[in-house]
């Protein structure tokens, strides 16, 4: 059965990890891809009972990644992982993608990209001379409806795009989770394996790529005011940007860890010259759409929708009424990216509907976004441009 | 990698179906189960073609479900197929139970459980007889806020029901789709495939059984009203049914295939003494509850919702405000049943809440419910009662 | 400044009434109408004291609607009483609406029109012989989104009507209120002050009237299963009802007094060939319109709105997002009546969306409606037709 | 009739005007203010045809604020009007309220309370100097629901404030509407009618006061980006504010007058230590309560929710489920005001909720918004403190 499957190796995700299980499952939902071997944890002994646990044979559990990569590339050729998903802290994410590629392994991290910009650069370079494919799991990007934004947004259908409100709510930092031994918690919160950004870090960079994304306009400026509202906390847990974008777009983009009941609260709006539309990823189903002039309407995903753009239609499984959610858009990257990745072995072309995941790119121009409005917040300075990239 | 998981053959589920997919990505999604064959259609070429598309080895793919059963019985324990998932149209979903059970096969069947009542009863004593596990999709039971609905009024939360509420919108047969070709239309409309219902048969009895599950009610007597709104069509497209349950509760079902607009909008609302709650699939991370006496809460899925029943907790996958959907709530059924299956195999006990999925019963009470409403419809008699079952 | 209004007077409506004061602010809203005179209670001291508290001068509040039509009668005509507002329990509808016809003055009535069928058509009768004009409060057709729903249906819009779903769930009466000497519960729970029906003469012709008058369409059949919940209780407090109307459309309308957490939630769903609409009056600013082949599109009300009906426009006071809210749609009422009222006092012509208020034929359906759907009830006859009005 | 009402005097509000007509309907609703004279329009003509369009007595019609002051004055004290209601475009709310004090009228203005700052500091001196009573219709802090939160917040409820999102976005100047002669379009968007905003001053202004009403936090330092997105336009149509509030609350203002197809979305979200609420003026009977390590609920008024503080329950005038809008949260304004006035006119005191209405120091606060966030604007200075006032 696993014929016409990619080989998958993951690094991370071991037992108490919330995002590993995201990508195992995300990677399993359309029978594309399978998880062949894996070093669940840095700590040899967890990795192998994580490893266990799972249900893989002793001999694809490894103890570091380092091993992992070493002895799958001494694999016959079609028995070896094939690409490997990163799924560490973000401290990691670097080094681990760096000796993938070393090794000749295509790549699948999770974001953020690096632990610093500098990294960011550095892996975007690597990727571009081993001509590997890299993917970066900035996951919101995978809903229809998001594509469906995007699509309608570059056809001109909301015009010139004057303005963007981009948001991201949690409360689940609210209080001192990290001193509970919370493992999610714990890690996001420490600046020795989260960088120097928790809150802009871990959803602030989620909320920018979703709004470049979207808009397929890059942020020019920000004006950032970064907050700590939990005692003892090393970083920021909540934060307000006034943004400015490419092409006279102005914005706010605001996130927080603190905000009591919310619980995963992404969601943005942007207003064009001609209409506007609004999106929430609580209710993923729904792509509101205001109109100069008439009322405004309601799309929803569903292959029998023919009213929806291609880029929607594509990144759809169900018919209309039937709702995808966060694993399905999580698949979407996967799928794509498996897609991509079936072409290139088989010597083809993949499509563009297919070549639409996130990518190095993305990837750098987050770690600008972080690194942009920690200085920001820290200056008197009205205005910092984002650097190049 | 398959250590560990259960072997699954397919019966149905070709090209252009709908339901096949679903089945297999919900099979797929916890890495329980694996796919190892299939008879993808009735006729043996399009089998083939299918298996092959799905990428499935020659030699796991049959012409019949007869040829199937019998060369998979005929493999070695450790490599044939443990259990069968049948996703034909109705009319096939009786006889294939019962060639699956008589070579010792457990099923998984889509819904209704047969084509007629009498079939059903059958299927019942067959399933009790072989000893085998039998379950049904009934897949919107399948939602965490459902089984946390159910529970709170397991634990008298509502007090006593007194009304219930449970409505199937859908617009997609509003014209006479089944004359275009497309497969979905043409055999739920055709009374040789589907049965003596259409409506009814196909979404009415998935309300019917959403709410005896939720409240724990059987219904007692009916008195329905169903219409067919689309010239030229043989079957039901609509219905009006009122409803009197166990220890006095009333209440109306209405279910439609002809309401203009709606995608797929079954929901419920359920009141008691004390209390009551409202669930709607097209948004299913949400479900309200009303009390007497306090403002109403909303509550939402996730594994950090505290306050959740241990129901609700066992059918959900992420942490809160990660939204999951209509393939999770479907899995959910494949995760139980197969967590059961597992516990059965290696001799061990299954847990209560392992335990829930649907299953023969459902079938009977369903095909029971779809007899006496296409009766009671064509009735003077105000009220017909629900056969015991 | 009471140069070109109204002057009204008000039979019922004292203290610890509810909807006298409702009707006072309605009637108030738009400066077209003032109240000049009342007789507040049957109970004369309870009448002297309403008045007085409401800051009327003693010699125009009364004692008794007999004593209020004779004395305003004799009064100067430009300064007696034009039209009554009938406020009091359903038994005295009739005969006070009576006696004002009998001296002349026209009638503004709560609803229902009257206490039984015989006395709606005796009324019908009566209003016919006197020329005088006839207001029945069924004041949920007053928003705009109604009328805007209607004449969308009226145009055609939604092609040929086919299913009718139509609710009025609240759950005030959940408990044993009329136990407390809470007024409101006492008397329409009382058989000898509201008649042979609670929750279907008090709401329940609500939502008949409301699914009439949206839809044009007549009820011709019914089929009812009302109930009573609450021990001790002699009238229904919860009514389930199949319809059947005109030109082959079906429906369901239920309504319930103990749907615990319900307020007032009354709403309509409308489905036809080409179309459907969806309206709540908790929310009652939004209109739903489903299309075939087309996304969903939310009307809103307000002056601004171009795309909205004139009958919509006609029934709004303001802005976009300005939102309007059930004093204003009972408003509307009361502002028709009052134009076609002036005009008719003018000798002018008043227009199609002056005349748009519901008068006695709405009463005599009404009537209709609750002595079809109690008699159903007890029937064991599944179909009971309507009587032609 | 008028016996008990107190005297209203309006200046402003012709023909054409829109907020003239909303404070008349507000001071209208409750029946304890009548309307008596008024200067309708700058222009003498206007005013008079205004006047009579309205049902005035000629001559209680005035050709300007300064003859209508003297005339009145001159009038019986029993007879001529007791405040003066504003409703003229920003340039003239100062003179007029100076002009009004100075002949001993009490003052209810539309805001803002002036064309700039130093005028309302001017304006406080004269009030307090005048001892008479001033109201400023900032009319959204007069819904049930608002007054609901501020009370939850006042009692501790949701612990130390920390972040607060307030946002009043709408679409209606998303175009050149000014150009078209359209009157609201037309000065709103003068500088020498509308002062130095038009975006900030007419609706930023109420996100601040509604977001200080609320949480009773001042804003103790703005950083803002106001933009102007219709070419020709001379003020601002669109905002972005980075906040500072005491006690190290932060937090987030935007408002936009371009961002179409939003109506008049002003809505507030607040978050503290141990939960959080949220409120839309669009849909303005729903407060969303957020609880930390409870489930949400959701607040509606209503006389009978006896779960809702009282101050709540002082600006409801109906049981839940029968929504109250715009035109009564603008009446509450009207109706506290009166009683006010009342109680102090009979040299008896006013209650807390009575006195619970907007004033001069609203007034002073919001001009002093209004010139900081332009001046934040125009600065490359991040941080800009409020004058304190």
């Amino acid at each position: 059965m696993s014929t016409g499957k990619l080989r998958m190796g993951m690094v991370g995700g071991g037992e108490g990890a919330f995002i590993g299980e995201v990508h195992r499952m995300a990677s399993r939902l359309d029978g594309r891809i399978e998880l062949v071997c894996g070093a669940f944890s840095s700590d040899e002994k967890r990795s192998k009972k994580s490893g266990k646990a799972l249900g893989f044979p002793a001999d694809r559990v490894y103890g570091s990644y380092e091993e992992m990569f070493k002895a799958e590339a001494a694999l016959p050729e079609e028995e070896r992982m094939q690409f490997v998903s990163i799924v560490t802290p973000n401290v990691t994410h670097f080094p681990v993608a760096k000796a993938a590629l070393s090794k000749g392994f295509h790549v699948m991290s999770d974001k953020p990209a690096t632990f610093t910009l500098a990294e960011a650069r550095q892996l975007k370079r690597l990727v571009e001379k081993s001509g590997l494919q890299y993917g970066l799991t900035h996951n919101y990007t995978g809903y229809p409806m998001v594509k469906e934004a995007r699509d309608r947004i570059q056809k001109g259908k909301l015009g010139d795009i004057k303005k963007i409100v981009v948001e991201y709510p949690q409360g689940w930092l609210a209080t001192d989770l990290e001193s509970t031994g919370q493992k999610q918690a714990g890690w996001r919160t420490d600046p020795a394996r989260a960088g120097i950004s928790c809150c802009m870090g871990d959803i602030g960079t989620h909320a920018e790529n979703l709004a470049e994304y979207i808009t397929g306009l890059k942020i020019t400026e920000v004006c950032a005011d970064l907050g700590t509202f939990v005692p003892g906390r090393k970083l920021d847990d909540d934060g307000n940007v006034l943004l400015r974008f490419e092409q006279g777009a102005k914005g706010v983009l605001h996130a927080s860890q603190i905000s009591v009941g919310e619980e995963n609260g992404l969601n943005i709006r942007v207003y064009g010259t001609k209409g506007g539309l609004k999106w929430e990823q609580a209710e993923p189903n729904k792509l509101t759409l205001y109109h100069l002039n008439q009322p405004l309407q309601i799309l929803t995903p569903g292959g029998n929708n023919s009213w929806l753009s291609k880029a929607a239609l594509h990144n759809c499984r169900l018919p209309a009424g039937h709702p995808e959610a966060f694993l399905e858009a999580f698949a979407n990257l996967y799928r794509n990216y498996a897609d991509c990745l079936h072409a290139r072995l088989a010597g083809e072309k993949s499509t563009k509907l297919q070549q639409d995941f996130p990518g190095i790119d993305d990837g750098v121009r987050g770690m600008a976004f972080i690194e942009t409005v920690v200085k920001s917040s820290q200056s008197k300075q009205k205005w910092l441009k984002m650097p190049k990239v």
